[in-house]
């Protein structure tokens, strides 16, 4: 049971969208902008796929399953990559470069002071830019925030097998984006 | 130095900000939404508190150097208070609801999942609402992302012991709140 009161059956981030409004609004602004803008260098499932792999790490099954479900849409026949990757990316068919991107977003939710010259470098040598570097820091960060807020007032999250909820809200976030709860 | 190419000579968040315009825009007005709107039961104070308490136990230097000078600088008299918080917020002198937020605020930094209902009811027991609950979460889970964005690009960090710089921005920051930077 959520720790504050929060409206009934409304899940996740949603419910707290809807308590307060205000920072409601600016939360889906924030990730329609990070997970969708249009000048980003990673494409929006391979944004979708750093985000479900740190809330992964962070164990918040909200958002993980969430973005998991919209990464497997946005991939489309690929999309069985997603769950190849969350177990074990260094073996995922993925490119040397968003492993090398998902290593730094790994550190950067653990303890973000231990990303390495070294780890950029490599991320580089695999044709990384800066905006693959930056983009990929600020939505691991980001998603230490969202897991955060989710899990720290207990909201409310379906099951995480349930996957005909995560699917459908998937294809939704996967099609409309971040639009704000009404 | 700074992971990717940034402007130079430019401290902190600041520098990400001239970097990319587009979401640091956002990232002022959501400090400015959080640690300043009007409707929070918090003070400016305690917010900026809590905000400095998360930076320190994150170890980010930039953001626990200036959010704890703002914070002194809005405490006034009892500037002293926000060290001793750091070092022992237990035995600080603040108030018993102030020592139960910053408890929660501390389980937010490290797994938010741990927020038990004990710790909320503690903190209601000494006269929290749902807002010094919601707002205490959503504050401790911002650091978690800024801390890390700042410190996941090894941004510019003046000196922690500059005190001179951090009480300028300190004062900067409680007297004008956050401005984006032109």
């Amino acid at each position: 049971m959520p720790h504050i009161q929060l409206p009934e059956g409304v899940p996740g981030i949603r419910s707290l969208a809807a308590y307060r409004p205000d920072t409601g609004k600016f939360l889906y602004e924030w990730a329609q902008t990070l997970l969708r803008g249009g000048d980003s260098p990673l494409s929006e499932a391979e944004r979708e796929l750093i985000a479900a792999y740190v809330s992964h790490r962070n164990e918040c099954t909200f958002c993980m399953s969430s973005h998991a479900a919209a990464a497997r849409f946005l991939y489309k026949e690929a999309g069985q990559t997603v769950d190849i990757v969350l177990n074990d990316y260094r073996n995922a068919p993925i490119s040397e470069k968003l492993k090398a991107l998902l290593t730094i977003a790994g550190k950067v939710q653990s303890d973000a002071r231990t990303v390495l010259d070294e780890d950029v470098a490599l991320a580089r040598s695999h044709g990384a830019v800066d905006r693959d570097i930056h983009d990929t820091v600020l939505i691991a960060a980001t998603f230490c925030m969202f897991n955060r807020y989710v899990d720290g007032l207990a909201t409310i999250t379906p099951p995480a097998n349930d996957l005909d909820t995560w699917n459908a809200m998937g294809e939704r976030m996967g099609t409309f984006g971040y639009v704000p709860p009404r």
